[in-house]
């Protein structure tokens, strides 16, 4: 009716007479063309990158229609895409992304930090918005291509990285409050380096809520970010860096900005220290760090390589225990956690007025341990039960 | 960095030698610009309309820079926008919308309802997601300007109208989380008819939620709309049309799908009925189509035009009161409310397993008579209190 067919251009390679006539044709990484760029950028010196702001020279699309399914993916020039001021992804949200990173090992390879985690969240992000299903393994392999097309982007220095950003837009043209039948995924690809290049400081808020049960905030999706701008807005104008959100009336502590986080608290029976985070209860985004961390804390050989005894909690906490804890002198040590920022120091939390201030400018030995053993295997130092995973 | 310059084009008429050098240009309708398309469309036969699928030849554009501010709006052909795919709208949600209907009178003049409180909603969206902020009577003297270039789309048939669409959406380029400083506000037109034929059914839901205290269901945002597909999609499997959106653990009724949701029910002391619906607490979208409703439903002159005595009553209530209001009789009507809709019936509701059957298909006098009264002020039949609001 109308415009339902001015949305970009058909998918690329796809005919109704194909082998796949009647059922929709699956995403496929065997079928992946190359249009490269005529001129290549070049490379920007790296401390001048900043988060996000600088994209390499090719980006990997692929479409999805109802009918024909997804089209061949393409390796093509980064550039715009030109979609109908209708489609959902404007009018009704929908997009979902992840963010991962590519580093270059001293081998010469560039390995990936456990994507096939990145790739299930991928999957039950578009299963949640009721997107047109991806094969997070596919989406792997593309990701994976794209790496070794980019591979001159990939910084050599340690903490710098190729951030790969796949995104999965919904494309449904039509104002029909409805799930959207049609998408484009796209993976982008941008040479990073350290988030925070010193501690941070939070806000604890309760008066916003980032994340609900039965609402999104254990998936990956668009929408769960931008109602954080306002607050995190009004938290730079009081001095601090980001939020740290709390739910419930019991002020549990549940996220920092959109990171995970977690705090080390010496234990009562002396025998070492909680690295204590909240539970994946649906209001918590399930972070593959947040993961490597608990999985970390609670391996036996990496127990070899750290000086404290490490017991690893995912439990309720509260801004009270907080509180309490600092006051007792057992709160050691405040982390952020994800992809972009890996482990990084929370220096204070302002909370009605004051401000519980964390010891050593938030990172202490369980953080520097963690943090260097992530980035070890991250960047292809250490080998550790396949979770770097080499672009082959 | 790279790419910041490479969205979309730059903003029409915008140098930095204009006279606001130094603060960004606020949006200003009396620099409209008129690009008009080269061939028109043919009208669409009105009963092949369905609800946002068909669209006018013209949509009006109008893009924010942060140095430059607004650019000077302009009326263009309808058609693809292209953007870089790094966009906060892609990334992070950040887009916000409003819903609003332009009817030709008896008298030959186009008029929209209320289009006010549509605007001071947009206004608040916009400050909700940190976007730019936009002068919402600039808004509606753009739509006025668009329903008047548009005006042979508007069907003259009672309960035909031209819908629009004005939306903004986050344009930052930059996967930075952050607000974004760059921002695209466009409105689209499509002629319309009666949104639903026939009376909906609702599953009433509690596993997903809507929407939260501190969260941003008082608002107009696109995130808040594709959670709600996968139940969605689940409640169509069970042979129900809408989701009615419980809250809470005593089960407060709150929204039907994406409308506002009212229920009729007798009055224990004789006089009349209340006529009910969710209180504004933060979690319910401040409708127009609501607000008009509660407004009429208090009103000494409409009171004179319906046969039984109306009592408006914001007030939480919960799945047990309807049940309870049920099996006494006393659930008279229930009604989903909204732009799009107006005032439609809602003939059962199922919970727990079993339906609560609305008498009468859902709709009687009360629903009727005020769906009659709208409906008449929306169409020009009837002059009240400035709701009429006609395009000059």
């Amino acid at each position: 009716m109308g415009n339902r067919n001015s949305v970009a251009s058909p998918a690329s390679g796809q005919t109704r007479d194909s082998a796949n006539l009647g059922s929709p044709a699956a995403l496929d990484a065997s079928k992946l063309s190359m249009t490269l760029a005529k001129t290549l950028k070049p490379l920007q010196p790296i401390e001048t990158l900043r988060f996000g702001q600088s994209f390499s020279d090719h980006m990997i699309v692929a479409t999805y229609d109802p009918e024909l399914g997804w089209s061949a993916p393409e390796v093509k020039p980064y550039g715009p895409i030109t979609l109908d001021p209708q489609c959902s992804c404007f009018q009704y949200g929908g997009n979902v992304f992840e963010g991962m990173k590519a580093y270059l090992g001293p081998d010469g390879k560039a390995r990936l930090f456990r994507p096939d985690m990145n790739m299930r969240r991928m999957e039950k992000s578009c299963a949640r918005l009721a997107l047109p299903p991806i094969d997070g393994d596919v989406v792997l392999e593309l990701i994976k291509r794209l790496v070794n097309v980019e591979r001159r982007w990939i910084p050599k220095e340690s903490g710098y990285s190729l951030y790969i950003r796949p995104t999965v837009i919904a494309t449904r043209p039509g104002l029909g409050v409805t799930a959207s039948d049609h998408a484009i995924l796209y993976i982008l690809a941008s040479p990073t380096g350290p988030y925070f290049a010193k501690p941070v400081s939070l806000l604890a808020v309760s008066e916003n809520v980032r994340a609900w049960p039965g609402g999104t905030g254990g998936h990956k999706v668009a929408g769960n970010y931008s109602p954080g701008f306002l607050p995190q807005r009004a938290a730079a104008e009081k001095g601090y860096d980001q939020i740290l959100w709390l739910f419930g009336e019991d002020r549990r502590v549940t996220e920092a900005g959109a990171m995970n986080f977690f705090v080390v608290v010496k234990r009562d029976d002396e025998d070492g220290v909680d690295l204590i985070t909240a539970p994946l209860d649906g209001t918590i985004l399930p972070g593959v760090t947040r993961a490597s961390c608990l999985a970390l804390a609670s391996d036996p050989e990496f127990h070899k390589e750290i000086s404290v005894r490490l017991h690893p909690q995912e439990m309720v906490y509260t801004m009270s225990d907080l509180a309490k804890w600092s006051s007792e002198g057992k709160l050691l040590e405040a982390l952020v956690i994800g992809t972009a920022v890996i482990v990084g120091p929370c220096n204070r939390i302002g909370y009605e007025g004051k401000d519980i201030v964390i010891p050593g400018d938030g990172m202490g030995p369980v953080g520097t341990a963690i943090r260097k053993k992530i980035l070890d295997i991250q960047e292809g130092r250490t080998e550790w039960k396949g979770w770097g995973v080499v672009c082959a």
